[in-house]
């Protein structure tokens, strides 16, 4: 489910008519994700009591649609204290609440801040089928709740999650849950958030395992789904007999588990031993999973801010191909429009890119060339700027001249601009303040440039004519700001610029560790000071999506005033 | 002590230079602020292997000057996890570490982010007198670890702080310390950290207690100081045979406290009953100690990050009044600039305002007409907006070629940019973004419109003849961006405002407890709507210095996306 954080009423008529589809199928239980009702992560909404008074009419309502099923809903629960709770909806009322007890508080998660953690695993009875109950971050630990719950005789373990997308992290999620499924005997179904947030994607993924770690069925990532899945408890219970691994941790040992209620769904016959059943999407390859991200981000940061349009500028280069490109599939040709914004230094060649792009792309394109304004600034700064030679400065202005247009766009029709910067110019400060970063969402702002160009090349290739021209892609970077200005001119090449930046910025690692790794002293010491100085600019880019292990933002919290250097 | 974030090296000199200054005039103890070594906070610094390497060298070292002095300083201690730790240097080693208890997690603080909590209270013993060791939040619960040292016999507690200010922070602190020291009978020495970091103003603000609850010496606000306290401990141990209250706590209990040293630094004799002595420091009013707040995350914010010059854009309204004057008495007259940059919409009373402030000032004043530049962009734009009418973008266009104008100083005279909008205009989204908000710190930016007002006259009345022309103060606030235009026209009076926004900003109210206070509903909405859709601008403003018990940023956390309404 795609939960959008804040829309309570939304999110309510969402979920009552999924547990209706679900009821329609043959369902015996529904799983939402973590806090479906508020979407997450819903940050200081959390701190108002009455969004949690909303939160819980709205569990309250969604309990007297439930006959005939047991609903699973995620919740933030107000009682002496408050917690990230999931809420049991069976014979038309809250039978009881399953309290998350690991409260993440790294990375990007900040649930010490809201929540008090529970102390008491749960679990509800099915027709004869024992249910545990999890949340999230309660699973990527070895130990209780599960432990607890399946050694009180719980065959399949349910998990509501809001689990943050980054690359590889699907294969990541698979192999821990098949390891959980497998130590502790258990059939686990993972229940997936999707969609995106600020910052965060979250992708789905849905999974269900038998209690072998075998992959009984699976949703397709970045979309929303019934998924149905069919298991076969009695099979996880007889393998028990047969597997003695888990009897030491069981052996005098009382498990001190809820038990939240028993509910006959079916009827009262139990139902006959199932055969596991359901569908299974294949997963995504390592650039077709970001690249989803990315268009997921964006169309979710577009959609649920009320907008239904964007505008970004367009370089002939290849950032601003992959914006227009993860653009145009989040939104359609129809929703987007590209500016070319030639000035003096811009080649002939990248600006017949920029709009063969656009064309192939079939994309509103507008030109607007900006020389006259640069000396109209240029005229203005003259007597101030009388004794000192044109510098940086210079190209700033053009930047930001462009950056004014575009926002002057936004404001006149309502669109919404998208910034072009990648990962690896954020990193090092290589781009404009209030200029090329001006904007309301910054599409590629985790990804790495060496990465840019292979997101181009997967997404090329899945048109039978790639809508990319051919130089774009082959072309040396240049921000074309001065007279035959390129990037490595400034900078080191990327592939030396993005390995030290994977060493500094998402594995912590300082001077003598990059070092060792056999970089260059000198051109380790000159990113680190590029990247320690440039914090501040970082810190009023636009919100965009997380698709590394380590994003700026919410995950990499560092202080600008900062004399630490490495 | 003004530590540094990051300047490991930095810190270390001063706190040795402190040590031996200490030892000078007689101190038996000297006591540094949390985390004196690393400055506070320092944020993901704290994730880095060598980070928390170089600040142990940096304690090892400063131990090794402890001869004839106890040193209680503040540093984060890697060891099997990382604590937010006290060590007590003495006899030239590292005697011992205390570390801290209660680790915060709410408004700006993230500890559980970084630190494992400590579990033992300590005490050390000074030529027979038993210390207790805390830090910061510890003694902010009435409990453990104050309770059990002073059960274990300590007279006397120290505690090590970096506590942010907020308005009346200071007083709110000397009532619980007070408190404190008369609940457990005995005498209370807080060291508080000073100086601007980022968003956070720390307020040193040092000050002893003796057992009844009597400030013995107490520290000037907002400077560093080496405050230097004579206590009476024998008169604390005196105190407790006529005190039985605490007798019950104390009743079978066998406090589990950890005894850290004991060190003879006067030699072996104890010393005489010394008679409490010690310089007071008058605490500073309201207003007075709002606007030292402003001055010192100002000049902390420019000179830690290596500037010693700002400019800012000043328009002869009260906003820019305030930060030119707080930017005077933080850096001097010869550190400002103020760009005066008057649009055909500019009044001359506002233009011969800000001149006539700027020449009282005495700082540099350039002025830069914005008239040919407007008309440049409306001619550049003119085919694309030839079929819509002029509305908010041509404003905004206005607001942005003043922010270019402003970056381009900064980039070529390496200048730092600060911004003048206050909190009323920023909750409300009352700016342009890129516009009057581009710069590097936003100086009055959690100053309430009402508060400006009472900031310049308490300002204006410490001079002998006010810097401040008077119509600034008296004339209606306009953001003089089209003809005849006034804040009034599209935001209710700024003391109904101003009202809403404690409400819902500083309190979490929804709309029907603000109607409940008396405010009209409908006002309400609509400001309620105002600050929730203008969430995307405040993500992409400057930092700026923290002033009232929630600042937008690290304190109030809401998400962009977010379709709750209150």
């Amino acid at each position: 489910m795609n939960a959008v954080v804040g829309d309570v009423s939304g999110n309510e008529a969402r979920i009552a008519e999924l547990i209706t589809r679900a009821r329609e199928v043959g369902a015996q239980v529904v799983c939402f994700p973590e806090l479906a009702v508020t979407g997450y992560p819903p940050e200081d909404l959390l701190l108002k009591e009455h969004f949690l008074a909303d939160a819980r009419a709205a569990v309250d309502r969604l309990a007297a649609g439930t006959e005939g099923i047991v609903a699973l809903v995620g919740f933030p629960e107000r009682a002496t204290d408050v917690y990230n709770a999931a809420a049991v909806l069976a014979d038309g009322r809250v039978a009881g609440v399953y309290r998350k007890q690991s409260l993440p508080n790294y990375g990007v998660f900040d649930e010490v801040r809201y929540f008090q953690a529970g102390t008491r695993p749960a679990v509800i009875e099915v027709d004869g089928v024992t249910v545990g109950l999890t949340i999230c971050e309660d699973i990527w630990q070895p130990g209780p709740p599960m432990t607890e719950e399946t050694l009180a005789g719980a065959t399949v373990v349910v998990n509501l999650s809001a689990s943050p997308f980054q690359a590889g992290k699907a294969l990541e999620r698979e192999h821990m849950i098949a390891q959980r499924a497998r130590d502790n005997v258990a059939c686990l179904a993972f229940c997936g958030l999707v969609g995106g947030q600020d910052e965060l994607v979250f992708d789905g993924h849905s999974v269900v395992f038998d209690h072998e770690g075998r992959v009984v069925a699976r949703a397709a990532q970045f979309a929303e789904d019934l998924l149905v899945a069919t298991l076969d408890p009695t099979a996880a219970r007889a393998a028990r007999l047969r597997d003695s691994r888990r009897r030491p941790a069981a052996r005098g040992v009382q498990p001190q588990v809820d038990h939240l209620g028993s509910f006959a769904v079916l009827g009262d016959g139990h139902a006959p031993s199932p055969r596991p059943a359901g569908k299974v999407a294949d997963l995504l390859d390592d650039e077709a999973e970001v690249y989803a991200a990315l268009v997921t981000g964006l169309r979710d940061y577009v959609h649920k801010n009320g907008f239904d349009h964007v505008v970004l500028g367009v370089s002939g280069g290849i950032d601003s191909t992959l914006v227009a490109l993860v653009a145009v599939d989040a939104l359609g040709a129809e929703g987007v429009t590209c500016v070319i914004m030639p000035s003096p230094h811009s080649s002939s060649d990248t600006q017949s890119d920029a709009r063969a792009l656009g064309a192939n792309l079939g994309v509103q394109v507008l030109e607007l060339r900006i020389e006259e304004l640069m000396d109209g600034y240029d005229a203005l700064l003259a007597g101030v700027f009388a004794d000192v030679q044109p510098d940086i400065t210079e190209e700033n202005l053009q930047a930001r001249i462009r950056g004014n247009l575009l926002m002057a766009l936004s404001n006149k029709f309502g669109w919404l601009v998208v910034t072009t910067a990648n990962k690896s110019e954020i990193s090092v400060g290589y781009s404009t303040l209030y200029g090329d970063s001006a904007g309301g969402y910054a599409v590629i702002k985790d990804v790495p440039k060496q990465l840019v160009y292979r997101l181009v090349d997967q997404r090329a290739k899945r048109d039978p004519q790639s809508p990319v021209p051919g130089e774009i892609v082959t072309r040396p970077p240049s921000a074309e700001l001065r007279a035959g200005q390129r990037d490595e001119d400034s900078l080191p090449p990327y592939e030396i610029l993005d390995a030290i930046l994977e060493g500094y910025v998402e594995d912590d690692l300082g001077r003598e560790q990059l070092v060792a790794r056999g970089l260059d002293a000198e051109v380790v010491d000159r990113v680190i000071g590029l990247v320690d100085v440039a914090e501040y600019k970082r810190r009023q880019q636009p919100p965009g999506p997380r698709v590394t292990s380590r994003a700026f933002g919410r995950d990499r919290r560092v202080p600008i005033t900062n004399r630490y250097g490495g």
